[in-house]
């Protein structure tokens, strides 16, 4: 298994009300979909999520898939101001703020945290001491 | 919310157990780490996976994070025979397989699953439809 991540997919109760969510609330631009079961969206350099209902994902996988919150997602951003500003979109969308945006002091990152419909889980971060060279490298200062 | 993962963060029983198999068994490499608390991966271009507490995530977050299967991560290689050597590091790493590697006919991808030793799953995919060129951008055909 390498030390790769190319895809990330969600298990979703309803996949119409998930795309709902993305798309119409959020305003992302699907990458490809098939209608009514599967909508993927680029969300990084080589990257890919896909929403799929948990039912298809249990399938695919060869054992059923069970909701749970196990794991967060982040998006990094550049300002605390684009932190606010996210969460103020993502608020009307459906999203449940878990979190509401603030400095978490001991490790000084300034973030917040929402939950789409099915709640998984998304941080919006800005971290001054998180950098990405030209190449892709990360540096956690 | 931007349409960009940056971070992944799995929520583990077991810090050190999921290093163990993470570092000692597949063999990755850390970015940073604090230690028995949270060890970070490069895993793509500025895309960074955690392993972390599930108590601390759901502390992070605000609210408490459950145990469960409603998401998979997928590492893309480059031939069938990338796809059978993954899962045979992975098998004595401590993964279990829920999918042995099989060609999936309906979408003519050659993918197996395997579990983490929480249960979070990875799909190991030979896509021959799936490419990605050098600035970044996916296709999917």
């Amino acid at each position: 298994m390498d030390q790769a991540v190319t895809f990330i997919t969600l298990g979703v109760a309803d996949v119409a009300a998930s795309r709902r969510f993305y798309v119409d609330g959020l305003g992302w631009q699907p990458l490809f979909e098939v209608p009514g079961d599967i909508t993927f969206f680029q969300v990084g350099h080589g990257l890919v999520l896909g929403i799929w209902g948990l039912d298809s994902l249990g399938d695919d996988a060869g054992a059923p898939a069970t909701p749970g919150t196990p794991f967060a997602l982040a998006s990094n951003v550049g300002s605390v101001e684009a932190v606010d500003a996210a969460v103020e979109r993502a608020r009307p969308a459906g999203a449940t703020v878990l979190r509401e945006p603030s400095w978490h002091e001991a490790i000084r990152i300034y973030h917040a945290y929402v939950a789409d419909p099915d709640g998984h889980r998304w941080e919006i971060a800005f971290n001054p001491g998180l950098s990405v060279a030209e190449d892709g490298t990360v540096t956690l200062a």
